[in-house]
């Protein structure tokens, strides 16, 4: 990650080491843990799962990242987002223009780092990203446009968060066998086990965007209830045929909601069985996770830590 | 253009259509000339030049004018302009998030439409492309860095100038034949011949920015003068050491200029001589420009087709 941002304009750098995480807002460096690193552990696993060494995969886990972060660069700037991590956003402290152009260098940065391993296999596994990234986009689109519809319906909801989040950890669970030039059975195998996690991911998400504790989620309580996002949760119970359907929408009437608004929201929501039901879908997707990965055939030590890692990022803490 | 604008999103078409000019606002198609389509024409004919079909060329024709159109949608919300071409900007009327997130997935499809070309010349056109528009992104970069600068070198506007204009248009006017699999020595010729076209292509720009009719420039009289952007005239005018430097620092200590105070702004920079030293600038480069395009040894008829597209647009009417 650091050679490749290396080769930013040095006028991008500040920024883009910033939202890393490494430097501080007058550029001193900082040791922090620059997020979870869930995408580029699996496209790293992703090449030992099919026997190449872990390097293999490396510039497939660098774009991934750089791919991931400037979708958040950009995301804060359209949600009018001034936090993230407990920190001012790029935006909030650089100024949007900062924020906007520093997004589109990485983007571009990811599918240079990919054609420039060179090898047959790089050009599949850029077209491959650039794939992703497009779902991603169109995910985040159809997200922006639920924010201002009444009714989205599950399906709706699913198909949104399959593009936004599904199709990049899609891409990342794949990227080192595409690199490593592994059949297409397994590597079409490997992106299914990182398209189901990302579905149960995402849910995980949508919960701790209602239910989650400020000191893990880094935004305020419920911050996703505030802003009247139509999240898996919120849009089950919307959908669901309970009494309590009718006085989330009643709730939801009268925005922006107040601290009791949100408070009763969240009980509404609980009380209709949306907030168990969307636990169900994330283990299901998880089970649908470890299904496909099964059919890649994966490296014994590899699919252990595929494993361990999927059961991480999917039993996150409340 | 059809056809790849037709593989985005739903959601995010009828933005991409607006700004292209094929619709209007509320999603009706408009007879529109859609901008210049110098760069689509440059791809087109490299590939002429070097004895291959146009059609080799679309691709590069088609991703070249998509990077541009994602670079002008999110210089807008940069710039804060809510003016091209005579008509709202994207996201003066769609709203910021949408431009922003329409522009990141034409940069994204840009990258989709050469590496679906296929063939062995495909992925080199596309690491070209990024490379292209990594540099094109740090050019608008120090652009936006030097508006806060009170003090811009000629050396550094113009290396400026070279990275957000003259690396895109080196792309076009060898796109073509980079797909064509022409040998490296007529690809880096038809390469630094659009490089070239691009430097004096700008200066001509800089010229209409503050000398040009807002009937023809679409925007209003001396824009970039208001902006205090730091163009080629405006650099060359304060680096000179005439009494109309001084003059002109004082006047810019003042912003922001009203009429009056632009208008003698424009009068200083043509008596320091900036304004002919820049018209001499843009000849200079495009003689350089032709020379390059000598070395490429291009077809006769493809020859004479870029030769009448390099002067044409510089010589742009004011």
């Amino acid at each position: 990650m650091r050679a490749a941002v290396g080769r930013l304009d040095p006028a991008l750098r500040p920024a883009v080491a910033y939202h890393l995480g490494w430097a501080d807002a007058e550029g001193n460096p900082v040791a922090g843990d620059g997020g979870k690193g869930v995408r580029p552990a699996l496209a790293v696993l992703s090449a030992e799962a099919v026997g190449a060494p872990s390097a293999v995969g490396v510039p497939g886990a660098v774009a991934v990242e750089l791919v991931h972060n400037f979708s958040l660069m950009h995301d804060d700037v359209v949600d009018g987002d001034r936090e993230r991590r407990h920190r001012p956003t790029v935006w909030a402290l650089f100024g949007m223009g900062e924020a906007i152009i520093a997004g589109d260098a990485l983007q571009t940065l990811a599918v240079e780092v990919l054609l420039d391993t060179g090898g047959r296999a790089a050009p599949r596994a850029a077209a491959s990203l650039v794939r992703a990234t497009q779902a991603m986009i169109a995910g985040q689109a159809s997200d922006m446009a639920f924010e201002s519809r009444e009714q989205v319906s599950p399906e709706e909801c699913t198909r949104m968060e399959a593009a936004k989040t599904g199709a990049l950890l899609g891409f990342a669970a794949s990227a080192g066998a595409e690199l490593a030039d592994a059949t297409p059975a397994r590597v079409d195998a490997l992106r299914e086990f990182g398209t189901q996690l990302g579905l149960a991911f995402q849910a995980i998400d949508d919960l701790l965007g209602i239910w989650g504790a400020p000191s893990v989620t880094g935004k305020p309580v419920a911050s996703d209830l505030r802003s009247q996002k139509k999240s898996l949760p919120v849009v089950l119970a919307l959908a669901s045929t309970t009494p309590e359907a009718d006085q989330l929408r009643a709730l939801f009437a009268n925005a922006p909601l107040d601290d009791a608004a949100v408070a009763r929201a969240a009980l509404l929501i609980e009380a209709a069985g949306a907030r168990h039901a969307t636990e169900e879908w994330a283990t299901r997707h998880l089970d649908a996770a470890l299904a496909a990965l099964a059919t890649a055939e994966p490296v014994r030590s590899a699919h252990d830590d595929l494993t361990e890692l999927a059961v991480f990022v999917t039993r996150r803490e409340f």
